[in-house]
């Protein structure tokens, strides 16, 4: 445990291309996506847990309150800040920010993605405790993910020299877009890190780097922290604009962010391809879900019977088969992105209840 | 219509092969599989009203008799005879056959299969019309089917000269099994026609072959007849042999059977590809069902939507997908055959429910 670490949570993000698992109305990370009998939220609360205890802070989309509130019925009244629209996560962690900056003024947070997946949680515990160190020190701080791959689906961190004041943490020299796949293979050769958009730092020094920025958002932020009855009129009138571009891009160039290498095995579950990547085993099918429901013959890929009814499949290699009770999808590994053109045509023709 | 003309239709199969729609409890006949609007044992009576009139008798498995009555409720109860077990077509059609004898001594019946697809009705008549001229005359009729490729799936009859006797009928030299694609190509090109089970006699024509093969199981199903209460005690001692074997191989053989060609469309739906080359029109999905539940991106095959739930199917050409209540399942055309494995597994593994 570690005093004064405030671990924040912002839950948001459609994540279309998982559908038919995946809805407007129930995004990705309220499901369990791994098979381990927690839901994506639950497991990022657990991860947290031996850190911050019950200090933990998620930032999520009203509509999405209820389903929070139920699937982590430990967490107060006041730990689940509802966004009245989606503001992109400048806002929503900024807003996390401002109001532990006026809850505990020795607060330093760490914000973690509601939806990812992380393999080594011991790992994952010991970077973000060193992150914390440097956290302290006055860095903005990131962890870097050990890239597996070139792959062009995530943006990159370019390290320079350590630093310092702070034991395993290095410089940030640039945070890069997602590359092409030439690009990226130079990357993972010249040791980027990729960008989990893990950032751990004192409530104050983010808003302080918001601020230099733009000074009328941080105002705004602070604004709402120490009236909340303002953030309906307040709220709507925040940019949109994600962390990244509007603090971690200009504040690595100014020297001020520190990258703290993580060895952990991490994924942002795209897709169904990615999803199968991460939980693929001995068996030529992956199953999500119950096993015995599944029947297969000279077949590979994924599948995820979500229904309780029986999915056979025979005869189709690397095949997605996702079954939930009002929607089928079938489609390859290779295919698996496309699933939201689906998406789109479906609410298109006035079908949303099923999106 | 034709006086004392009967249709008789045996109605049994499991059709494994086109599970999950068809099953142990609910055949192929059982079901529409065609988009008509009505199932295929009601499409094959409909098919044959203009002939028989009210003169139907179907032969089907006890478990299926409430099923049949329901789906043709203009039969009366002694129209619909239930088998106490499978005992293949020559105890089906014989006993049918039998009772006919005795019920009607000018009838001349017809046996067609109730879970055959036929596309030109008014061509069927006419052939079975053709027959029942030449089974008058004392012949035993089948009605060859004009091959539209070298199918390796059905048996042949080899035909000879025309007969004397009747106007548009030739003799048959020999019934063949199911051929090699070779030598599937050789009969094609021989001018074979394909073996569709149909057969057309007087019911004494049909039982007097018989009691030349095999005088005890003649004497039985006519015994059945005159004491329908003998029925359960006697059925399970009747041989299981198909009608081609028992009678239609050694009366070709002996110079007593005759072909009439059949010029109308004709297939068995042995399995989803079969169905699917049927349904073909111009999408390249041919949805059997609801097509507002299909959504497709990129595919092209089968996609029969039977629980009412949105199907989407992105990147896959020549699939398969087939989805019911409680099963669902996906392959290709090409393989669409192995589904009886699957079938075989769930049963093996205790299952029975769902097969």
């Amino acid at each position: 445990m570690i005093d004064h670490f405030w671990a924040v949570i912002p839950a948001g993000g459609a994540g279309t291309r998982l559908w038919p698992v995946s809805r407007r109305t129930s995004p990705k990370f309220l499901h369990d996506l791994t098979g381990s009998g927690r839901t994506l939220i639950q497991a990022t609360r657990d991860r947290l847990a031996p850190l911050a205890a019950d200090r933990v802070l998620v930032v999520t989309g009203q509509a999405h309150r209820d389903a929070v509130v139920e699937q982590l019925p430990e967490l107060g009244a006041d730990q689940v800040v509802a966004e009245p629209s989606a503001r992109d996560s400048m806002a929503a962690v900024g807003l996390a920010a401002a109001l532990l900056e006026a809850r505990d003024p020795d607060a330093v947070m760490g914000s973690f993605a509601a939806d990812h997946v992380i393999t080594d949680d011991a790992e994952f515990q010991r970077a973000v405790s060193t992150a914390v160190r440097a956290a302290r020190a006055g860095w903005l701080v990131t962890i870097g993910i050990e890239p597996t791959h070139p792959a062009t689906g995530f943006g990159y961190i370019k390290p320079g020299p350590a630093v310092d004041d702070v034991d395993g943490a290095l410089g940030v020299l640039e945070f890069v877009e997602k590359p092409s796949a030439q690009v990226a293979a130079t990357y993972v050769e010249a040791g980027y890190r990729w960008n989990a958009g893990m950032f751990v730092m004192r409530p104050g020094v983010l808003l302080d780097l918001l601020g230099e920025q733009d000074p009328d958002f941080a105002a705004a932020l602070r604004g709402i922290a120490a009236d909340p009855a303002t953030l309906g009129e307040v709220w709507p009138t925040l940019p949109k604009i994600a962390l990244d571009h509007a603090v971690a891009e200009p504040a690595a160039a100014a020297g001020r962010v520190a990258v703290v290498p993580g060895g952990f095995g991490w994924d942002d579950i795209g897709d169904f391809a990615s999803l199968e990547t991460l939980l693929a085993g001995d068996e030529p099918v992956t199953v999500l879900g119950d096993a015995g429901l599944v029947r297969t013959v000279d077949a590979s890929g994924l599948v995820v019977p979500g229904s309780g009814r029986t999915v056979a499949v025979v005869g189709l290699s690397d095949v997605v088969v996702v079954d939930t009770g009002d929607a089928l999808l079938v489609t390859t590994l290779e295919r698996a992105q496309d699933v939201k053109s689906i998406v789109a045509a479906l609410q298109e023709d006035g079908h949303d209840h099923l999106t």
